[in-house]
């Protein structure tokens, strides 16, 4: 029994491994087509969303499923529930993707991004792709100095979010009140993106450090 | 066995439904705020959300013990993970109302939105206070009747994000940047507030119809 149970973990973990690369694809291509104005690639990111959303759902089925036949208790059962959770973040990561890409698809062939932003943009867009990256490996090799790097890097998200509204409100911005609109909604849409990953790596992190409560959900 | 697992389930039912009274008093207290610039008001919706934070987690640590000791199967254990997502989705709604609170102190003593779009605001808080009160009936007597009320409240208040952006963009807008900014952050919060709820719906329909896989995470 118990060796069936960490055959499926090891299913459970190489799902999320497998969601969270589709979810770095994501991001890679729907920060360049938002940074290009690449509207094929806006569109393959899109499409490509209903497939995230369709294994976050069999996760969740599959950990149920464990739930029933198992029976876990303990640190076991927290794994599971964990998988639950992060499976939900994963899902929402993916739909973020597609909200950045919908920008570029809505304002091309126009850029989305006025001129004196694009290089705040273009250095958020990297930070969450290389967050991304570290989750896919940190799902993988469950190494918290991974889950360290990503607070870091999201530490600096916040502060080119924080930039971005300065940039918007100072007296020379001049971009249209589109601009304006598109920079507010993309520059939340790249801060979320990084709260949600720190959440799900705060979540790993405890499952190596048993301190549950300091994997409360996405960071406001 | 059986009598003290429903027991356990009419607790966690009850802990739900705490938790979604005192996101409706965080979204009623938190529009007022916005909608007539009282920081008082708008320093309490912040400083009470961390009751909400704290009962979630809280009902998430009832929920693992539920699933280590009673060991659900079936419906019964989808309704125990649901608890788990529907507290989360809770929490969420608690955070969406401190962000509208934090525009109003943020502004204060100017009012959030520029004069033209405040009807629609208030009217968009008007709608989201309604999905809430309707969120707790419906958690309090799982009435699917008003989880279809939610779902066309959420429409309306689709209808009006939209409409938000119809009017900052429009030529006759003559707000400032810092209008835009506000207004756009704000519209967001208010649509993403009744999509959390109508994804708790979802979850409470499930339950009684068996449905699974149409209660997937909340909306776009």
């Amino acid at each position: 029994m118990r060796q069936v149970f960490q055959q499926e973990l090891s299913e459970v973990q190489g799902r999320l491994v497998e969601i969270a690369e589709l979810v770095k694809i994501a991001i890679v291509d729907a920060t360049q087509a938002f940074n290009e104005s690449d509207l094929a690639l806006a569109e393959k990111v899109i499409e490509d969303d209903a497939k995230i959303d369709e294994l976050s759902l069999s996760l969740d089925e599959l950990s149920i499923q464990i739930l029933a036949r198992q029976q876990p208790v303990a640190r076991d059962l927290r794994v599971v529930v964990s998988a639950l959770r992060m499976s939900a973040s994963l899902e929402r990561m993916g739909d973020i993707a597609e909200h950045i890409a919908s920008l570029a698809r809505y304002r091309f062939p126009e850029r989305v991004i006025a001129k004196g932003l694009r290089g705040t943009f273009r250095e958020m867009g990297e930070l969450d792709v290389e967050i991304a990256t570290r989750l896919v490996e940190l799902l993988r090799t469950q190494d918290n100095d991974l889950a360290d790097q990503m607070r870091d890097l999201d530490d600096k998200v916040d502060a080119l979010h924080l930039k971005v509204f300065g940039k918007v409100l100072d007296e020379a911005w001049g971009g249209t009140t589109a601009d304006t609109v598109d920079a507010t909604l993309a520059s939340r849409y790249h801060e979320r993106f990084g709260d949600h990953a720190v959440s799900i790596s705060k979540k790993v992190k405890y499952l190596s450090t048993g301190d549950w409560a300091d994997q409360g959900d996405a960071a406001k």
